[in-house]
């Protein structure tokens, strides 16, 4: 048996076309554009790179958006003057604020001063604590992505057994949350849980969230189980690959490593669970595709959440 | 083997004991009284009842209270009204709205309009989200009573399977936010659970809240485990009395049914988590008693916080 490939490409693609069409209605019927902002501060070249990635994503999806680019030393106040300016702005219906923020910015005290109904990367605890409670919230992107991708491919999670490794405040604890309120049984296990694989073979779902290269193998994975990989990390060394990858794909990594230094890497050991899973999504091409389409689509919920339109609002208007 | 008792009472006595001892430092060191609001809304009998013991519990800690009893019929508007004179006095470090409140009131508003430094009751989403992210919050009363319970009582959390059956914001979802900042490897269950019984009998740690009498039985519990009843639920049926209790307890129920109508028990089959269990908490005299101490012990923390009032505050002062 080998496990069915989920490809988050072909996911993602759904989910903004979808969005397209969404923005595309809303120009119609209300004649809004939904604004997106976001903020980065200084030159982290991964940084850069990332909020490249969601304006373009926001032009090509027809969303406005403003990419805010502060110096590496600008202050506090400077920083919450333009969040309030933002916060206030009738036309900028989400903000994000790009992380890591250099050392002498409290991050906490920043995301906590966005507003709460504009807050697209719902890091605000608000939206944690309305997460949590089951209420209408913006949720996190990333665990988003990871129940678009379930619901998406045909995997029911009602009644199923989820087993999350790994309790970040970005992935792990929301993805809980969110699971929870899909109607599965969670558990959280994390690097302090003692029988680990026995707990993870019991999963139906499993997802990995730990930040630890090919952690997940043979032995944690019940047979058919829908293995969800979010982590991300660079591997350099070629024997590492080799138990990693097999075939062609082991070729392209040895390449990659070769020629650019290293290959990025999930928590799941790919060649093991491909033989053992039932579903399976790679890195890369798998959940991380779906982050900004989520993002994208945060920002169209945003929008109307906060301009109160809704099926109701559409018949009367 | 048999389970030993968890008794309630003692615990919480240790807590108030060690709130009486906190109130008597702040009023010598810092000549301040903490002060505790309660609004109750209408004429529910166990409304007030549950009020008129908060209220006493403060007498008795010299802790200032202020009971604060509105008619059935009170507009949203003067509810705001109270609620933001509350918020802005000075003196007032705690505010607590009796649930339920009547049907023509918003509660998730209302408890929303609390000021979340003095939302001792840890409902407001801002607080829910803190406690999910690991950060100071403040936490509600009666699952912080479980883990006051079981740190007291010298049951290990850390690396410990916990299993917690229920979900509901006010006990299951925040217990099991508390367990995961305590290390714990933590499953939540419900009614959508498909192996409930495997599940629970994998736990080291076993909480009830469910809401269904005697529903955890033998079958369900992991010989030794710590199984903690945080039901509460009336029976009247005397047969039904018979399955859960027996010898002299038995006939303490009868009598009760008897004379009352009704007795109060658990979630938990108390015949058989004795026989099976390591710990157990009985119902009445378990988990219920400390939920008045941990309302309390937050109304200190929060005028602590509020009034940054901490170890450092002390050195300095």
């Amino acid at each position: 048996m080998s496990a069915k490939i989920l490809n988050g490409r072909e996911i993602a693609e759904a989910v903004l076309s979808e969005v397209k069409g969404e923005v595309r209605r809303l120009a119609a019927e209300y004649g809004i554009q939904p604004g997106l902002a976001v903020i980065r501060v200084g030159n982290d070249p991964a940084s850069a790179v990332y909020v490249a990635n969601k304006v373009k994503a926001c032009r090509e999806a027809g969303i406005r958006s403003e990419h805010i680019h502060l110096p590496e030393s600008v202050s506090s106040d400077e920083l919450f003057k333009r969040l309030e300016m933002l916060n206030s702005d009738s036309q900028t219906d989400g903000i994000l604020v790009q992380l890591p923020l250099p050392d002498h910015l409290d991050s906490q005290k920043i995301l906590e001063s966005i507003e709460v109904e504009k807050d697209v990367d719902g890091f605000h605890p608000m939206n944690v604590g309305r997460l949590s409670q089951g209420r209408e919230c913006l949720a996190p992107c990333t665990p988003a992505g990871v129940i678009e991708i379930l619901k998406r491919s045909g995997i029911k999670i009602e009644g199923q057994n989820a087993v999350i490794v790994g309790r970040s405040n970005i992935v792990g604890k929301p993805l809980a949350a969110m699971l929870l309120n899909e109607n599965a049984t969670v558990t959280i296990c994390h690097s302090r849980t003692r029988n680990l694989e026995e707990i993870t073979r019991s999963a139906d779902i499993l997802v990995a969230a730990i930040g630890r290269p090919g952690f997940i193998r043979e032995q944690h994975i019940r047979p058919g189980a829908a293995v969800i990989d979010v982590g991300i990390n660079r591997v350099s060394d070629k024997d590492f690959a080799a138990e990693l990858f097999e075939g062609e794909e082991l070729g392209r990594r040895i390449s990659a490593i070769e020629n650019r230094g290293s290959t990025l890497v999930g928590d799941v050991n790919p060649r093991e669970a491909m033989r053992i899973a039932g579903y399976y999504t790679p890195v890369p091409g798998g959940v991380g595709l779906l982050t900004v389409a989520m993002l994208l689509k945060n920002t169209i919920a945003a929008a109307e959440i906060r301009r109160r339109i809704d099926e109701t609002a559409k018949a009367v208007s």
